[in-house]
């Protein structure tokens, strides 16, 4: 069996990553290490877990330390700027390390540095570390010491417009205008486990609103999604505006292209249906119908529907995940498999729940 | 005091009435009708109006008829189809008519036909219907017979949309591109009252999904509203996508435009500010605040925030209302204010609740 | 016009008074004041507000204190404990203070300070305060300079076992056994504006769960209610178990009485009509009907079904009420009425919001 | 593999029966059928199913008939009167016949036709049918071949009170008094897949209310499983009053009991520790944890947490389940495991969903 360790596990996505590895038939989870709650019982700050797990969160000292270096694989579901701390000694142990913030998402230096008011704690392990999106980075993940997971809305824009920029990318010119609409929606669990009034239910129940509108740290890594991973011949100009959905888990989102003359010619719904044909986990809705965030709730599904209106030179691509799996936790133990060399979809056979 | 009818009052848009009017110092309600509910008291099918009301559903038989016809104003909350029946005999008579429905909301007979599927009784009508949406036609409406109260997106999208179509038609040239993006947003209300499996709470709540991708009978209205209401100088490409939002109030509208260079020079924030200085109903966030959907909750407000950047080009403006108030029942109230010469906010002063 | 004051006025019982203070004909709000919030607007705050209220909350010092004084009526939205250190000196200047929180709820000072964990600041006080339920204590409140405003539980449970107890001191023996069963069920909104993870949207939302089952502080108030106020004749063994609801207003208590064979004569549908007769708040649902809590939603009304089984000797009274509303700040306002000699609806008109 | 068929599979129960048994390691199902949805894929009903499922939806002709003989174990999970219609030919050819309706959960024809105002079509039949409650009738189910799963409230009801009533008919005398109350609370699920207006989120959501009050179908069946399954020495009387609550999934029932004197010396953590000891889906929360909902969603474990209150002569039995699972699917699951004679927690290994 394969040793898994879970840094941080009292978050969403820790308990996350303690239901999906417990499920997983080839992996064990041996230590769960948390500051606040070292001593306690997972299943007493989580009583979904009695009767699942009988880990107790381990405090983060030097014993627990070496207990990780022995560990295989090694997740981060900590805050930023905890895993860089880190990353070098466990991978050195041999350790594979998953962190599920910020820390290896973003190449760019400079651009984690601006959008994370955080020095970097180890700059030079940036560039070994692999960006963890199996349906773009799959055969780079195969070879990674550190994967950097990505973010939810990131996951739900690149994988919506890589059939789009693919396709651009083999086209002569242009197929879409430079500008891209991502208007995305995500639910309240998306803001973390904390102590915040304005996620309260009295606050966040019956109500919907924008937030981020001057700038959101997944911008950057859309962006680094689309020019990097996804190698845009041309350039992109991405307005990403995200919105708080009162539900607990799922999220959505609606990205708008505008056809070129050319662009009019192509059929994307073929297009989307050819670029994800082999994937596991996307789903490219049959024409005509438009996917439900429930559709794909609790499960690491990712579902798209595509709508082309040649008329208006309109490309409108919607795709739906939970925020929690194919948003965070289910990916990192997709990219887990990926990196141990495992089936790509073991642990991850969850069926959404619905109603 | 006024005397006022509703026809059809046991749908959302009914009952909102009821509460508004009921709250209005100078109308009285003194009939009410529903053929499905004739005879039964108003407070049996909403028990919320237990000793607020005392009324009785009457029948639509020509008795009732002819009561209608002595009210000073009769507000249609049916469904699309039946104001436009009886307009004409009531207008005769001397009674304004406010249709909450379609009925008179589009002046092109053509684009009404193509959307509603539906004959129209009377044609020769629409040119003197006025569309009830006093920011924008408060002039007309004060001598008008028929209201067409508009719909619920086309108010958030117009009354956003008004300060950038006006400016730009002051200027020598473009300050938008032609493509307009907007992504809206709706609480479940806006579906109406009725019996429909995809509208119950085990399939609505926790879940959020985006409809009529592929055309809703709201677009047309937005562009009337772009290019009869507001003269754009300039044709504009509207793209509307609504969305599902598990609440039961409240609706978000999020417009995406590009600004042209010409475009960036303008202070927007100013221009909509100057906008609507003398408007009660709408409300001009500060710069740096973003509206939520339970600041208007139950009240006839309309919020606006705009936000611009000009490095990337983009205007952002975010609209928020209660779409059974300022989207529906409040805005009918206030038209009928404006028709009948009363201050426009009577009836209309309710304060938003929060949590 | 009569002053009013609100101390603590950024939680949802200050702003809800706010609400409901703003539509009152007769009073005008002219201090509010915030240690946390000092200079700030209330519209900033709660921006629900905007275009309602330019009130800045003030700090509590000294030349705010002297203002206060001045004030009519004190109301204090503040945690417990606040209001009695302030109470001597205000009712002294001749102002009338009135406490949502709890510390002149109790009459007995043993009960407070083992419930509340608090030493009582001014005990010689409370045998000179009323408590706030008109419908109960409405006599004594007319000449009441200091109001202990009754929890939210305690509202629907001495409202609703009001008409049994009167009737049963009436008779000649028991007409319902001594043990009370009060199942009450309470809106997230209920625990206030507080960051607390357990009330996060993500933790409360599609979840329910009983609290308070070792022993809630409402609990010695409702026995307070039924022996003090309601001057029970027989001892009664009251088991009070209050559960969360996910919703964000509304309070719903169920009480399960047992009948003797002398209450099983009695008709208690018509007892209760009669026993509430006169009150403009408290509605009794007709022999058939019960209650849901949205029908009360944002309003001050109390509603109440009765339902007797005399095979199974089970009488099982339902009801509801808006928590901050009737169960808090409408209640407060209410009292105040009565204290200052007004109507006591007035301010109190709204209508419940449905949907 | 044991082949398993659904008939009805159009509602809750039955997509919760396919996520279930598609998860099963021992079982697969080779035919689902629906009069309404004849010839439609079961993924495009509910496309959660979609890349899970492939199965379509036959009707209920002669051939689907026959190939339903040909199945180890035929659930329904249609409308109460379906199953007894057909359990006769199916249990002759040697199926397993497993009903999620009412048909066969009532030993008394009497009870249900007075309850069900439904005509038994096979009152013989009855006697052999056992209620499929494998915590209480796990050696009668080895051999039965008709099971009627139990309602979701009695499933809480009779495992809530068996560790008392067990312990009450050891002892030499009354431990509780003869009136026990439950009141019970469920998610809008548990109404079924149907178009109602009362079940539209915009109506229930927000919202909390009783209903049937004046009487329950499951109240007989919690007689029954008291008396009957449980073999109460002392005769009780029941007061069931159900509640809906916002949420999907999930149920809570409070169980309110008077302890004797004799009660008060029992240890009833301990009986209820006792009583469950062997069991894998019933968890007993220690002494001080009270549960939640959603600690169980979407899982078959039904938790217990009791509370003993000498003093007061309380014993306060808090249970939880998820409506769905242990209150309908899940439980059919294991009862299916029982009388087939796998391992019970087989196919049923979900953990609980949170947040």
């Amino acid at each position: 069996m394969i040793s898994a360790a879970i840094v941080g596990g009292t978050g969403y996505t820790g308990v996350e990553l303690i239901r999906l590895l417990s499920d997983h038939p080839k992996v064990t989870i041996d230590l769960l290490t948390s500051r606040s709650h070292a001593g306690t019982r997972a299943d007493e700050v989580f009583p979904s877990l009695r009767r699942v797990s009988n880990l107790v969160f381990s405090d983060m000292d030097e014993a627990t330390f070496s207990a990780l270096e022995q560990c295989d694989v090694v997740f981060f579901a900590t805050p930023h700027g905890v895993a860089m701390q880190h990353a070098q000694r466990l991978t050195k142990a041999g350790a594979k390390v998953i962190d599920l913030a910020a820390d290896f998402r973003l190449q760019s230096l400079q651009e984690f540095e601006t959008w994370y008011k955080h020095e970097h704690a180890c700059p030079e392990l940036l560039k070994d570390a692999v960006y963890g999106l199996p349906e773009v980075t799959r055969e780079a993940l195969k070879t990674a010491n550190i994967v950097g997971n990505p973010g939810c809305y990131p996951t739900t824009a690149i994988l919506g417009l890589k059939p789009v920029i693919e396709q651009q990318n083999q086209a002569d010119e242009r197929l879409i205008d430079e500008r891209i609409i991502i208007d995305a929606k995500s639910g309240v669990s998306g803001a973390g486990r904390k102590a915040d009034i304005s996620l309260n239910f009295a606050e966040a129940a019956d109500n919907f609103k924008a937030y981020g509108v001057t700038g959101h740290r997944h911008l950057p890594e859309i962006e680094q999604g689309v020019e990097l991973l996804l190698a845009s011949k041309h350039a992109q100009r991405i307005r990403f505006v995200p919105h708080l959905v009162p539900m607990i888990r799922g999220m959505f989102s609606t990205i708008h292209l505008e056809l070129t003359e050319a662009g009019c010619g192509i059929d994307w719904q073929q297009q989307f249906e050819d670029c994800y044909a082999d994937e596991v986990f996307v789903d490219i809705l049959p024409k005509g119908l438009y996917p439900d965030s429930r559709s794909v709730r609790a499960s690491n599904f990712l579902r798209i529907a595509v709508y082309q209106n040649n008329d208006r030179r309109e490309l409108t691509i919607l795709v739906t995940q939970d925020n929690l799996v194919k948003g965070a936790a289910g990916q990192a133990v997709q990219s887990m498999n990926v990196v141990l060399g495992l089936e790509e979809y073991l642990g991850l056979s969850q069926i959404p729940i619905v109603p």
